[in-house]
């Protein structure tokens, strides 16, 4: 047996999220279906780094899974994606130590978040940005970033009935890069709770429109209410971008 | 009545191409349904500059129809898009004099066919480029557009059963852009026979691979038979991107 590490790109609008659920189409399921017909009808189980939801796209997804397969490690993505619908592609498949795992290993995450500026929508985006045809005031929003970056509480920015009682976490870059009709947030953290990403999005844009003030975050992260936060940002301009592990 | 010249995009995965066939679904078709439900179920017929394939896209296809109704162009696109699907979107629309034809004024177009050379297939840009995964020669591209460049008769580059008697175009322009991960094919000329631009895309990417010679290309024309140019590349790398009219 062989602990295999493998990334994968994934469209996510035609599944409902990354995660198995029954009677649901999902990447997780079309995953294990693939690798169960390569392995002849023997159930192999793939665990990630970490579940999105339903609409959001993944450009470095990663998986952990075991094989027996004497596949070379350049075939395996070969193998995959000819079992396995166009909307995933498996990038690459490495060997891993016997003790990986795709999800507690991770010691970090960049998510990226894509708006479209353009002033009437573009066929070609519509499932891929956010079409946001406003205009944003971009330093109120860094200086929103300012604020929310850093180790904090982020339970205002959390969708409400998580179950994860430590909502502490590390957010290390919030940056704005602008593209000709658009513009790209990244985030760069040591974790994400549920929705955080596009809840933090949300509330950065109605900073970027004047709704809201930047110099409310402090409050806003120690209210510690999600009631207070912005709109959660629509997940179609959601990319699960890149997962760091310890080794690179 | 005022005639409009409405210029528009759409995304063509979806669609039995542009043209209005029964009982498929078709660009035209939606177009002309929108258009029905603005004018209060009274039928109102849309020109284009000329139909595009099944899964071929366009970037700029331009239409004219009349209408009695006093909406401001700014606003035409907004009444337009609300009622159409999101694969479809109305980029401008503008006052035309009468006599305008989006068909018979047009005097050039260009299209562009783009490439992606990615090792692995990327699910974002499956519908939306070939996958294209081998080196090229591009300067043994270069030279055949070169020779195909021009006025020529086109008949080896058209597809066989097409009405068209008169099969000599002028093509302007082949050009090539590399891009980060692929490559983009310009064509701009005054008139494209049926599938004469994936033909012409086909036969330079065989020249590129080293199977066929570009000094071949003159003797490719003088022969005007279909079965002696390549393969047809697919639909999906296709983008109608302008259309020309004498006035811009």
């Amino acid at each position: 047996m062989q602990r295999y590490k493998c990334i994968l790109s994934y469209d996510g609008k035609g599944f409902a999220g990354y995660q198995v659920q029954p009677g649901k189409r999902t990447v997780q399921g079309e995953l294990e279906a693939a690798l169960a017909k390569l392995h002849k009808g023997t159930a192999v189980n793939v665990t990630a780094s970490g579940r999105t939801d339903s609409g959001v796209h993944a450009k470095g997804q990663v998986i952990h899974f075991d094989s027996p397969l004497s596949i070379p490690v350049d075939r395996w993505p070969v193998a995959l994606n000819s079992m396995i619908s166009g909307e995933i592609s498996i990038l690459t498949v490495e060997k891993a130590d016997p003790g990986f795992h795709a999800r507690f290993d991770a010691v970090g995450k960049e998510y990226r978040y894509l708006l479209y500026f353009g002033k009437h929508r573009d066929p070609f985006k519509r499932n891929y940005a956010f079409h946001f045809p406003y205009s944003l005031d971009l330093k109120a929003m860094e200086d929103a970033a300012g604020h929310l970056s850093g180790t904090h509480d982020f339970s205002s920015f959390c969708a409400s009935g998580t179950e994860v009682i430590d909502k502490v976490r590390t957010i290390e870059e919030i940056s704005f890069a602008k593209k000709e009709d658009g513009l790209v947030l990244t985030f760069k953290g040591n974790g994400f709770l549920y929705n955080m990403v596009r809840i933090l999005t949300g509330t950065l844009l109605e900073v970027g429109r004047g709704e809201r003030h930047s110099g409310d975050m402090p409050a806003l992260l120690e209210a510690r209410d999600r009631k207070l936060a912005g709109k959660t940002a629509p997940a179609h301009g959601l990319y699960l971008w890149e997962v760091f592990y310890g080794d690179n």
